[in-house]
C-alpha cells in the first residue's frame, strides 16, 4: 500500500519542495505531485519535446509512469536558490523504472523553477539516444 | 586583444569561481581558465565521454576550443551552495561556437564540484545526437 502522500503547505524552501516533487512520483502520489505544479507549467524534455500546460505534462507522465512497477529518482546534487515565490533548483539524478521485471536508467540534469508557490518549468536534460537504447533493452 | 585575465584569489563564492572560469574560457584565457581546475579534476561530457586530470581535459578543451574563433557560453541559470571549501555549482547554458563564420549552439546543464579552492569536478549533460548535428552543419 502506497505510503499517503504529505502536505506541502508547511514547505517554505523551493529545494524541499522539489524533493517532496519527486517523492510523490516515486511513491506514486501522482494527483500530489500534480498538484504541486502549476497550471501553465512548462514542462521540456530537452532533447525530445517541450509542452506547456498541466494537462499536457499529466497526459505524458502518466502514459510513461503507468509502465513502470517501481520508480527511483536518486538525487546525487541538487542546489537551489530564492524563495517559494521565485526559486530556482537544479538537480543531477539518476532516474530508474522498473518495467518489466528489469530496471531501466537514465542520467539526467534538471532545473525547476517554482513560482508564486507552484513549479512554472521542468527542463530536464539528458541524452535521446541513452534514454531510447534503455528503453529498448528493458 | 584579449581582455587580462582577473586574479582568483578574491573570489570567496563556488557560484562566482564557476562564473569567473566560464569568463576565461570565453576570452580565451585557457591557461588561466586552467590553473582553477585540480590536477586530478573529473571532467565528464556525460553522453560521450568522461576524462580524469587536468592533462586529458587540457587536451580535449584546447583541440575543440583552438577550432572556435569566437566562444560565448550564455548562463540562463546558475545556483550554487556551499563554500570555496566544499561547494556545488549547476548551472543551465547555451555554449555557442563561432567556428568557419558560423554559429553553433549546445545546449547544456552542468554541474561543478569545487573542493579546496579549485574546480574538482565538472559534468555536462546534453544530448549527443544534438551536438554532433550542429558540429556537421556547421
Amino acid at each position: 500500500m502506497p505510503v499517503h502522500s504529505i502536505a506541502t503547505n508547511d514547505i517554505t524552501s523551493p529545494g524541499d519542495y522539489v524533493t517532496r516533487f519527486i517523492e510523490n512520483i516515486e511513491q506514486s502520489h501522482f494527483t500530489a505531485a500534480m498538484d504541486m505544479v502549476s497550471d501553465d507549467c512548462e514542462y521540456d524534455n530537452v532533447p525530445i519535446t517541450k509542452v506547456f500546460g498541466k494537462e499536457a505534462m499529466i497526459q505524458i507522465l502518466s502514459d510513461f509512469l503507468a509502465a513502470a512497477t517501481k520508480v527511483e529518482w536518486l538525487i546525487h546534487h541538487q542546489v537551489s536558490n530564492g524563495d517559494m515565490e521565485h526559486g530556482v533548483v537544479m538537480n543531477e539524478r539518476t532516474d530508474r523504472f522498473e518495467m518489466d521485471g528489469r530496471w531501466i536508467e537514465l542520467d539526467i540534469a534538471g532545473l525547476f523553477v517554482v513560482s508564486n508557490g507552484k513549479i512554472a518549468l521542468w527542463r530536464d536534460y539528458f541524452d535521446r539516444e541513452s534514454f531510447t537504447k534503455a528503453l529498448a533493452t528493458k
